[in-house]
């Protein structure tokens, strides 16, 4: 943010309103605003304003698009993944040069890490600052001079930042192309479910184009998995479905990047219906099954997950494995024990039955053709499960009043159907596995990538998409106390953007994550102590700016209410109330004190990976 | 920050307290922190912990340097960079992996755009993680997966992005170079002043090394600049000499990186003294020179320069432009008008006189050469100063109690020898060129990269190094509504560290300067809005972490005072209870309510560059 976008002006214009012009041409920026508009499920945008995006954003008022102005980048990326990830299509990010997209490069890895389509519009100079030969020698604000003085700035150092972390990354310079480059741009997004990168130069918002195929090629199908290949979709169906028709325990199991293209979660679910074949999920594919139809197992995350999954998942002959996101976090450390042999992966890249590799064929085309072709009787019957599969260590002591074993126990009958549940990084996600979620919970959570400070925004993002989509289930926020300190700021987008979540912050003085793998009681793993309870009389306000305090009678309307849970009673007692609805009206805001060493078994369980030993409190949880 | 730091241990290690061998060996994350602890003012680190760094972590202890946990890390980040901007030494970052070192990159960028000192010390997966065909195929958490997911990921990935915002990046892996790769990197950011990046891979922390050159080599003077090619040096300075004798009226222009570089500033006070000859500050090089010493003229900024300054400077046919940063903000937008001819540009990088250019001569070497061969005798005797020159236009209307134009003129006789200022982007740094500074007032600001958000974070960091040099100065932020918001969480590190700073937040309704430049009454230019004198009963808690409410005794010890200020009586007595000592022992917390499109002269007049026209509001002022 800053003074003045640039030294070398070209015309001046007014504040734009609504450019549309004749022969189907308008210009771009309001091009662009309109072409989002037309994606599946974009209602809001999310960014800063900066000096080199101010142009391009004044064309978002000639649509119906929501800005949504975050307290900084980095939130503001948070909440355009949690958009994305709960809307299953685009979430918008805008902001400026240097200074506003390197603040956000940390959301966008993040998107990139757990395959979320953020699409990232970075303002940056006009094209005569950056390829003019006098303009281009002259050093502007948000950009960094290069290391030898002498040398010109690279107009693109931060261009070239993006590579390992996007899948396309485009300048756009041409009107001639800018139309196509755009929609290259979101399909490509949509094609790896990654965040992609769009450059704009100050003075291309202005720029006069064809805009003829917001008419002629409507952008509202670009999320949609393209049926091609199928005769190839034919080939490696058919060989999956031999595979099925002779194992004796066929099973599936049911990963993240299901959720991620359109279509997955409800052919999966649907192929689970039809065939009654035993289910699981992962680690980060939690909730895309209904964890309460007959043939639910329970989630395998390989040594890491509750009694009896393990086995039950690994004595199956024929896994279909869907969507998988291999990963240190996601396989319990590795701990996947299944051979190739045993196994059939559906991925949107590929899909290997076996040791056979196939490229070109899309794991949606093969779910439809498998819902299509499917013969059930050629399917072996399947066994009673055994569930639901309960915690290898339940009670894990603790030294504060609510431990969290309690803690989760209560949480999982706590919950109800159609909850959206938003948990930050920390000791609770680890718990999360025990829980069976009732019919059509959302669980969404960063699971692989783990930056804490990441939830509390994305839940802004997942609260605004479900107002845009007209969602009347609740949004549930699990945030830990040195996780919420990252991103506290974001907190005041609740009450603004008159969202109500139900927030649980989990107090346990620190980081606990941390203090379980090493620095128990090293100073490093403190925060600093802060009055919880007092953040909405911060964020919420609806004094005037002028300074006036705010009223007797505001403070009674205030829609925010604060309590401070330290006892089982008090934790039941605050979730009765709310589910109860005494308060439905409200945001609630629980700080729940915990033990700063008080984890869920399976986080202590991880030592056989850890480098350092295990601490005391674990060594004695796992006793 | 996450559960695990790798899924490939090597041997597990107890908690590290003090690791010194026998044969002046010992472990190496011991090793760096005794050799930072070496370096000049380097009292304090800055930084969070995440599962990558807590074994280096852990080694700190072994010293006396200081652990300061940021909120997050782009506010350690800013910390460590206003804690370099302080001591002119370095400032020491340590973040983990990914999630971590992502997160502080714009606080990098920045320190890079600035030429500020900040050591990155980021911790990254074991050797063997990164190395080990069988390992390195694993996924590990916080590392983003490549594109093409059937590819290994890229363990550098995040190396790479660092290459244009550092002047040296070095992943540390083999024990026997360690030792001299820690001092590389020290020594090649103090020789470009510039940030750069030591990745240290989680078990080098206990490796064993030699550690003698702790004894053999100290680092005590690492940050001084050598004395060498004394050759050039006095080629260079005698036709800088030459020049001087033959000037009618000599002109010294201090620019910003004089005060990066050890004795740049005591050096070039030292020559104003000697010679008297007139002496400007750029935008950027404010306060470097002692603004009431007879031949202080005032701030040069080209058309942007305050009345006479311009014509002053300009009509000397001798310009010594020493430290000289040429970019868009401190030219007043490349408004300079000298020729080569003119001047003598004495850089760290090279001396150019007149159109000259010579290199491997450094700026302080030559200052020192002219202070000990100058004959003053020779040099032209100055005319007398007309200052101080006035602002060109002293009153801008507001529809405000307090108007800037009032605002700025109360604050410069606030202001008291000694203070330190720290002073954030947004529309009052356009007005301090206006202000005469007391002696030895301490101007920090980020006048070109301009990141709003960074200077609350910043001034923490120079809190710290005040308290770390038992300053007795007053330490004074200016904040905006808009910019506080980005960082507000690290407002806590003031109680927490018993830091006291008086603090002035703008409060403007938003984004002031991006209404002055486009979008006066767009949504998007709008904040959320705070009940800002509330932020300290969140941040200031003595209560304890079990969760009980903080006492009436404890509430009446807080040492954070925060006021609303809306009239100009109300910011005088604000003003006078402060000079008064009234509160002494509190931090002082002064939300001044502005009218939300008053700004200083100085950003209006900026219009002779805008891509957009003035606004209504800028017209009228500048009319």
């Amino acid at each position: 943010m800053a003074p003045i976008p640039d030294a070398s002006a070209p015309t001046p214009t007014t504040i734009t309103t609504s450019t549309t012009m004749e022969n189907n041409t308008m210009k771009f920026g309001e091009y662009l605003f309109k072409r989002l508009a037309q994606v599946h499920s974009v209602n809001s945008i999310f960014g800063v304003p900066g000096d080199f995006n101010l142009g391009l954003l004044d064309h978002l008022y000639t649509t119906d698009l929501q800005w949504i102005g975050g307290c900084n980048e980095l939130n503001s990326g948070y909440s355009a993944d949690g958009y994305s990830r709960y809307t299953n299509s685009l979430g918008v990010l805008i902001t400026t040069y240097g200074v506003g997209e390197l603040s956000a490069i940390n959301a966008v890895a993040g998107a990139f890490a757990e395959y979320s389509k953020v699409l990232h519009i970075v303002g940056i100079p006009t094209r005569r600052a950056m390829f003019d030969n006098v303009e281009k020698k002259k050093h502007l604000h948000h950009l960094v001079p290069s290391l030898d003085s002498l040398e010109d700035s690279d107009h693109f150092v931060y261009t070239k930042m993006v590579g390992g972390i996007s899948c396309i990354a485009k300048t756009i310079t041409n009107p001639a192309t800018a139309a196509e480059d755009v929609d290259e741009v979101i399909k490509t997004i949509f094609k790896h479910s990654r965040p992609g990168y769009l450059f704009l130069p100050l003075d291309m918002a202005d720029e006069i184009i064809d805009a003829s195929r917001l008419i002629t090629e409507p952008a509202v199908d670009f999320h949609r998995v393209k049926i091609e290949e199928e005769a190839n979709t034919k080939l490696v169906g058919d060989k999956i479905l031999s595979k099925l028709y002779n194992s004796k325990i066929p099973a599936f199991l049911a990963d993240v990047l299901v959720r991620r293209y359109d279509q997955g979660v409800e052919l999966l679910r649907e192929l689970v219906n039809t065939t009654n074949i035993h289910n699981y999920t992962t680690f980060m594919g939690k909730s895309i099954l209904n964890e309460y139809h007959p043939s639910f197992v329970g989630d395998y995350i390989g040594i890491e997950s509750n009694k009896g999954v393990k086995e039950n998942l690994e004595s199956s002959d024929c896994i279909l494995y869907f969507g998988p996101h291999i990963n240190e976090i996601n396989t319990g450390h590795y701990s996947f024990d299944f051979t190739e042999e045993q196994s059939i992966l559906l991925h949107p890249d590929y899909i290997k039955v076996g040791s056979e590799l196939f490229r070109g064929v899309h794991m949606i085309n093969v779910m439809r053709y498998l819902l299509s072709n499917i013969d059930t009787s050629r399917i072996a019957a399947p066994v009673p499960v055994p569930y639901h599969v309960s915690p290898r260590y339940p009670n894990i002591p603790s030294r504060s009043s609510i431990s969290q074993s309690v803690l989760l126990k209560k949480f999982e009958s706590f919950l109800q159907e159609g909850d959206v549940v938003v948990c930050e990084t920390g000791s609770f996600m680890f718990g999360i596995p025990d829980f069976r979620f009732k019919t059509d919970v959302n669980y969404i959570a960063q699971g692989f990538y783990l930056s804490i400070g990441m939830a509390l925004p994305c839940s802004v993002g997942v609260g605004i998409a479900m107002k845009d989509q007209g969602s009347k289930s609740r949004l549930i926020l699990v945030e830990g106390d040195g996780s919420a300190q990252m991103t506290i700021q974001e907190l005041s987008s609740f009450p603004h953007y008159g969202l109500k979540p139900i927030i649980f912050l989990l107090n346990n003085s620190g980081y606990t994550v941390e203090r379980i793998i090493r620095g128990e009681n090293q100073t490093y793993n403190d925060i600093k102590p802060w009055n919880w309870s007092k953040v909405f009389e911060l964020f919420e306000y609806d004094g005037t700016a002028e300074g006036k305090l705010i009223s007797e009678k505001a403070k009674q309307n205030k829609h925010c209410v604060s309590s401070i849970v330290s006892s089982e009673e008090e934790l039941s007692l605050a979730m009765t109330s709310v589910n109860s609805k005494v308060d439905d009206d409200k945001l609630r805001f629980f700080e729940v004190i915990l033990d700063k060493l008080d984890c869920p078994w399976r986080f202590f369980h991880m030592n056989n990976y850890r480098l350092f030993p295990l601490t005391d409190a674990g060594s004695k949880a796992l006793a």
